[in-house]
C-alpha cells in the first residue's frame, strides 16, 4: 500500500528559532530588487513574520520573497513591483528569520546513495543505472496522484513522432493520469500533423516512409488550425478523435504551449511571450504534485526551475515527485542537483518509457 | 588564395522556363494563407513575374512567398496580412512559374561524399570524422568574410563557462570576426557574472571551485543590469573591460538576446516575445554570409531555419557558410539535411573550437 | 501471417555471367595472402568455378575466399594456410567470375527511405526515429525464428545491472528465444554476482543501495566460479536458479565469453585468445538467422563483422535479421552502413528494450 | 615553477598501527584464492610484515596481495600460483595489518569540489565544465614527466582518422612526450593505411573523399605488414616516415597492441591473448607517472584498472596523473570514481585535444 513520505515539522520552540528576529525586508526599486535580496530554494522555507514562523507555500527556486498580507510569497524578479517588501539577507539557518528545511521528509524513495565513499561506482544516473525500482514507484505515485494530486506532463515533440508512444500518451490522458500538459508549438503541431496525415515532419510515424512533399504537412496543419481559430476549435470542427491534443481537448485537460524562436506558424494557442508562458506554467505548478518531463531540455529545465520539492495539500505538506526522462545522461543529470528527494532521472528513449507506463497503468 | 564558389545562373532561355506561366497567387485570409500555398527552401528560388524570372532575395525556408512591387518576398506565416498575394502551387521545377535551383554553385567545399555506395562508411558527421579540412576552410572563410561579408555567431551559455573559450570569443569579436551575435538571456547573464565574480553559475570559470553562496551570483548580476537599465549601460557605467558582452558593446557589434521560458530575470535587453526575437534575428540574417552556431540546439535550429544557403552581395550570388559545432552528434546532424553546400557540422567541445579558431585567426 | 522476404535468384543465363571466366585465384604465402586478394561483403556472393556460379555460404565480410573442393569458403586472413587458392581480383559485377548480389530480397522490412531527396529529414536512426514498426516486426521475426531459425544474442553487462531486464533476459532464454549467447567476462561475472548478492558491482540491482565492501562481490563471485571449475559447474553445484547464466546452463544454450583486456579473474569459461573467441563466435554465426546485439559496442561490431546478410536454410536463401540496440546514436549507426536490408538500429535503453520484448513474447 | 604534490607519510608510530598484528595470509588453492582475500585499491597501501609497515609498490586495483621475500606484491587472480601466501581480511584501517592511505598528497590539482552542498551544480565532468586549468596543468605535467617520469598514451583509432591529430600525435612522440603507447590492432592498422593511402577505412583523412574500393585499404595494409613480418620491419623496409607507428619505431618507443574480437588480420605485433596483453601493459604501467587515454573506452578502463594513483620514483612517492579524454560524458565519468587526485576527465573531441596539446608543447 503506497504511502507518501511523512513531513517532519521543524521544532520552532528551540533555538535559534525562538530568539531569531523577524525576517528583514527592504523595498524594491523600479525594475530591480535590493542588492542583499534573499533567493528561494526548492525546499520548504519558513520566514519569521510578526514573531511567527510561516511556511512559504507555492514556492519555486531563485525567486525573491515578498511579504504581503503577513505571508511570504515567492515572486520572480520581473514580477516584483516598486516598493514591494523584499526579504533581505542570505542566512538560511534560522538565525536571521529565514529557515530552509532541507531534509523535510522521513524517507527518500529515490535512494541509490552509497555507504562506502571510496568505492562509489555509478552513483550518477546513466544508461547502466538500474531503473526497475524507479518504474515501480512511479506507477504507485501516478495511481495515487491520479485521484489525490495533480500530475503535470512536460513533453518534447519526439513523443508524437512515434505511433505507439503517441497513442500511449493519448491513453494516459484519457485514463485520468494528466491534469495539465506543457509543451511547445512543435508538439501540438506535429500531433495534429499526425492526426491529419499520419506523419511527423512528413515521415509516416509507423512505417517511417517519407511522404512526397511531406515537409508541407506541418505547415498545412498549422495553417488549418490558424484558420479554425485555435486547437480546440480545430479538434472539434474536424472531429479529430486521436492524438495527444485531441485527448486533452476532449478530456478538458488544460495545456500551455510556450513559444520559442524555432517555431513555425505559430498556432494561435502558442504563447509568444515567454514570460507570460512562464506565468501560465507556474499557475499549474502551484498545485502540481507530480511532474513528468520527457525529451525536452528547454521545457524540463524551465519547469524544474518553477517546481518546488513540496506542496501543501489539504493542510499537509507532501513531496512533489519530479521525473526527468531523456536519452541523454547530460540532460537527465542537469536537474539532478536540485537536491530534492523527489527528482528522479531516468535515462531512456521516451517512446519506450511512455509505452511502459501506459501498459502498466491503463492497458494492464 | 581563397575563392568563393561560383554561382551557376539557370538558363531561363530554355524550356520549361520559356513557356512557363507566371507564378500563381492567391489572397491570404485573416490569420491564414491559401491552402495551396507554396513554401520556400533554403536554395535559390526564382519566381516568374510578369514574364520575367526573378530571384528571391533574403530568403529563408518554410515561408510563403508574397509578391509585392513586382518582387518575391519570403514571409513568415505570422507576418502575412489579409489580402497579401501569396504564391500558390507546389511544383518547383519551373513548369508552374516557380523554380528551385538546388545545385547552384560550382563546387562543394564540404565534401565527404562517397563514390562507392555499397561501402560508404562514416558519411555522417561523428566523433570519428576528420575535421582538419573543415577547420582550414573555416579560417579562410572567416578571413574573407571579416572584410567582405557578415559573420553571425550563435552562442550557447557554455561558451562563457570556461576561462579560455570566453577570452577567445572576446578576442574574435575585438578582432573583427563577429558582425552580429545571437544568444539567450543566459549567455549574457553568465558572461556578466564572470566579469563580476569570475564564476559561471557560482563556479570559478578557471579553478572550478564552487563559491560560497555562488548560486546568488547570476541573480545578482541580472539585478545590477536591470538597475543600470541594460547591458550597454552596465558595461559602460562599470567599465567592464573583459568578456563577450563587453567586447560587443565596446566594438559596437549588435546582439539579439532571445527570451526563453527558462530565463531568470530577465535582462532588460532580452526580447520576451519570441516572434519579435525571430524578426530581430532575421534582420541580421538578411545580410549574413557566414553563421557559426555553438552549443545551443534551440538557437541553432532557429537560426538555421531563418538562414538561406545563398546571399546576393554586391549584385553577385554567393553561398552562405553555416557551421554547427556541438559535442553531440544528434545536435550536429539535426541541421545537416538542409542539403546545403555550406552547412558543415563539427563534433567538438566548443571550448576547444573557440580556442583553436582564435589562435589561428587572432593570436597567430 | 509473417512471411520471410523472398530471395531473388540472379539470372546466370544472361551476360556478363555467361561468358565470364572462372574466378581467378592465386596461392597464399606464409602468413599473407596475394596482394590482389578479393574481399567479401555481407551480401550473397557467387563465384564461377568450373564454369558454374556457386553461392558462397556461411559468409562474413572482409574475408578472403578460398576455393577448396570446388566450393568457395570465406576465410579470415589469419586462418589462411600457405598455398591456399585465394580468389584474386576486385571486380564484383560478374565480369571476372565474382558477383555480389546486393539487392537480393523482394522487400526491405526496415524501410524509412525517402522519395524526396531535398527534404529528407531524419533518415538516420536517432532518439526521434519511430520504432513502433521495428518492435512489431521484431516480435514476428522472433516468434518465427524460435522454431525455424537460430537466434543469437550479444549482451553487454548493463543487461544484468537491472533487476527487471535481467529477469526478462532469463525468461527469453527459458522461453526458447535464444539459441546462443555472446558476451564478455563481465556479463557472466556480474550475473553470478547478482545471483549471489543481488548486486552489480556492489550496488543492489533493484534498490540501487551500495553494499558495504560491495566492490568485493564480483571478485568473490569470480573466485568461487574458478574454484568450481567453470560456470556450469558452479550453477549446478550451488543450485543457482535465477539469472542469465543459470538460464543458459539449465536450458543447454551455448554461450561464448570472449576475453578482453579489462577482465578481472577471468572466469574459467572466458576465452583469453580473442581469435579463438572469434572462431567460437563465428561457429554459431554460421547458422544464425537473427542476431540481437545490446549495449556493447565491442561485441556488436565484432559480431556484425562476422554475420552475413543471408543464410541458406533447408536449401533456401533467407535474410538474416540483425538488431543493434543501444542508447547511443553513435553506437547504433556504426553498423547501419552494412547496407543490409536486415540491419535495424534501435536507439533505446536496453533495460526497456528487454522488458518490452519479454512482455510481448513470453508474459503476454 | 611546477611542483609535484608532496606525499604525506603515515605516522606508523601511532595507534592503531603500533599494536596492529602483521597482515594475515592464507594459502591460495589451485586456480583460486582464499575466500577471505583482501583486494587492492589504487591508493598507497601498507602491509605490516614482520612488525614493519611496508608500502605496496607497483600496485593496481582489484588484485590480491601476495607476500614474497618479505614484501607485498599486487598480483592478478589469474597470476597467483597454488600455495602463494595471499593477504586475507577486509579491514583496511590499519587495525588488521593493512592500511589504505587514501589522502596521501598535500593538494589536489584537479579541484572542482563544492563548499556548498545544497547547490552544487555541475560537479561532474560534462560539456559545460571548464577545462582551461586542466589543460594548463597537463602541459606542466607533461613538460615535467618528459624528463622526470614516464608518459603512457592509450589511443583509440579515431586519433589517426584525422590528418591534423595524427600528425600532432606523431610530433608528440618525436618530441619525447611518449614513453609507451597502448592501442589495439585498429589504431596501428589505420595509421599504416594512412601512411600508404592517406585514408582511414578508405576515406581520405584530410578531404573526407571516399576512395573507390577504399574498404580494401586497411586489409591491404595488414597483409603487407604480415608479409614484412611486423610493424617495425614494415616501417623500415618501406621507409615510412610519417604517422604514429613510424614515430614510435623511429624513436624506439615501445608499444602494446592488444587484440580484440573485432580485429581484422591481425598484425603480427598484436597480442591475441588478452591476458598476455594485460601483462605487457602492466609492465609499462609499473613505472608510469602520467597516463593519457583518448577515445577508447575498452583500453581506457583496462589501463585505469591497472594503474595506481602513485608511484615510487627515486625513493619518493609521487602521484600518477591520469587523463581520460572522450567526447562522451558517460565514457569520461566511468573512471572518475577512482577517487584519485590524479584522474582528470576532459570531455572533448580528441582531434582538438591532440592538436591543442601538440601546439602548446611542440610547435610553440
Amino acid at each position: 500500500m503506497f504511502q507518501l513520505p511523512k513531513f517532519i515539522e521543524p521544532d520552532f520552540s528551540r533555538e535559534p528559532f525562538l530568539s531569531a528576529p523577524d525576517a528583514a525586508t527592504e523595498k524594491a526599486g523600479k525594475g530591480f530588487i535590493p542588492h542583499n535580496f534573499y533567493a528561494t530554494t526548492i525546499f520548504p522555507e519558513y520566514f519569521k513574520i510578526n514573531g511567527r514562523w510561516v511556511l512559504l507555500e507555492q514556492s519555486r527556486m531563485d525567486c525573491s520573497v515578498v511579504l504581503r498580507d503577513g505571508k511570504p510569497h515567492a515572486v520572480e524578479m520581473r514580477n516584483i513591483a516598486e516598493g514591494d517588501e523584499v526579504v533581505a539577507g542570505r542566512a538560511d539557518d534560522g538565525t536571521g528569520g529565514v529557515y530552509v528545511h532541507a531534509d523535510a521528509f522521513d524517507f527518500q524513495p529515490d535512494c541509490g546513495g552509497t555507504e562506502d565513499g571510496a568505492f562509489s561506482f555509478r552513483t550518477g544516473k546513466s544508461r547502466e543505472t538500474s531503473y526497475s525500482q524507479d518504474y515501480d514507484l512511479l506507477y504507485e505515485v501516478l495511481r495515487h496522484d491520479r485521484k489525490h494530486g495533480s500530475i503535470v506532463w512536460v513533453l518534447g515533440p519526439a513523443c508524437v513522432f512515434d505511433h505507439d508512444s503517441r497513442r500511449a500518451m493519448e491513453n494516459l490522458i484519457a485514463g485520468g493520469y494528466c491534469h495539465a500538459l506543457f509543451a511547445g508549438n512543435a508538439l501540438a503541431t506535429h500531433d495534429i500533423e499526425a492526426a491529419l496525415f499520419n506523419t511527423g515532419l512528413g515521415q509516416d510515424i509507423y512505417s517511417k516512409k517519407q511522404m512526397k512533399n511531406g515537409h508541407y504537412n506541418h505547415l498545412h496543419a498549422i495553417n488549418l488550425v490558424r484558420e479554425a481559430g485555435g486547437v480546440a476549435n480545430f479538434i472539434r470542427d474536424n472531429s479529430i478523435e486521436q492524438g495527444v491534443m485531441s485527448a486533452l481537448v476532449r478530456n478538458d485537460v488544460p495545456f500551455v504551449l510556450a513559444g520559442s524562436i524555432r517555431d513555425d506558424g505559430p498556432l494561435p494557442d502558442t504563447i509568444g511571450n515567454v514570460y507570460q508562458a512562464q506565468d501560465a506554467m507556474r499557475g499549474h505548478l502551484r498545485g502540481a504534485t507530480t511532474v513528468i518531463a520527457l525529451a525536452t531540455q528547454l521545457h524540463t529545465i524551465a519547469t524544474g526551475n518553477m517546481t518546488p520539492s513540496y506542496q501543501v495539500v489539504e493542510g499537509a505538506v507532501r513531496p512533489v515527485y519530479f521525473y526527468v526522462v531523456d536519452i541523454s545522461e547530460f540532460a537527465v543529470n542537469k536537474l539532478r542537483d536540485r537536491g530534492s528527494l523527489s527528482a528522479t532521472g531516468i535515462v531512456a528513449n521516451i517512446q519506450d518509457f511512455l509505452v511502459n507506463v501506459e501498459r502498466n497503468l491503463v492497458t494492464a
